[in-house]
């Protein structure tokens, strides 16, 4: 990962384009790359997002790229470490949602 | 990053959530992160969004390692690697966007 | 929707928030506020999503509002007709996507 | 947008489209078009937002038309009147945010 933030860096000083990337545009950046990858599956059922056919799983494989791309950009830019973050992150939803009381469902669906 | 990719399955697999995560799912919930990211940023100017405030980036930082594991389960979910997948589209990007007919621009912008 | 309108930029004016109204800024808010509806459905089966339980229904109900609110923001301060903008949109895309050539289909997955 | 509504439906009616839109759907579709007016935006400065050229604002006039036939859809298949979902919503927030207390900034950024 290293690498690639190191890649990207260098991607963008070649272009001069540091000087669009301020957080609030990559933060939107990250979004419409985003709504990218949900238009590929809006469509489709929950059976067929399983099995998706291979040049449709070839876009996503883009789009998930594009997104990581924005969001180590973001992240390098911020001065915030990604994995750390998300590490951080599933700390806190382990505590917030215990194995043992949350099993098979979440607060948000568990009235169904 | 492939240990957070083994948290995240470890996770998922303690509370019975895989049935929740089609791809069609995770798309959705990566999307709804990434807007919570631009909810931070939307009323920001972009100088604003350059020095955030310690709690503000900390929220953004909350968000950031939310989107990061979203799109690790996804792409993990569909036998995805989200480092080669990045490392292809700048490689995509590198020949669309030659750094000599871009510098400081993008066709985007190019008219302003 | 004219009523609407102008009791927007009443509220919008009592508060002095023209200032952050930006079509940029308006344009991050309706995204943000669009990924709220989707955090609504994310976890929900196709079937779910046709038969909320009243109390979803009505957070889907009050981000929908949100939407439209920011959406006549937005079409308003760009001196666009949102009414025309979408009738125009409809005649466009009879054009494109010819009832009898997509009955039952479209050309997204109409490789399933 | 009575007439709006009538138009959408017989346009879903004419090519069997109903069977796709599930709430669920809808709203992921209204989210990717959302994104689309984002993408609009995202590499602009504010003031470039306010002076958009014609082919750009007519750009974002057709993404303003998709996101309200979504919404108008989303909200046709729930049962919802979005006018009247957007008038309370507008009601709540004038609660929320009197206008002697918010006047010029808001919660969100009066810290800066």
């Amino acid at each position: 990962m290293d690498e690639l933030v190191q890649a990207i860096r260098a991607f963008n000083g070649e272009r001069d384009w540091e000087r669009f990337h301020t957080p609030k545009n990559l933060a939107m950046a990250l979004c419409v790359e985003a709504g990218e990858i949900v238009e590929q599956f809006q469509w489709l059922t929950p059976e067929q997002s399983e099995t998706l056919p291979p040049e449709i799983l070839k876009g996503v494989s883009d789009e998930i790229g594009d997104v990581l791309i924005y969001l180590l950009n973001l992240a390098d830019r911020l001065g915030i470490d990604p994995l750390q973050a998300a590490r951080d992150k599933l700390e806190q939803n382990r505590n917030k949602y215990p194995a043992d009381r949350v099993r098979g469902k979440t607060l948000k669906y568990s009235e169904y």
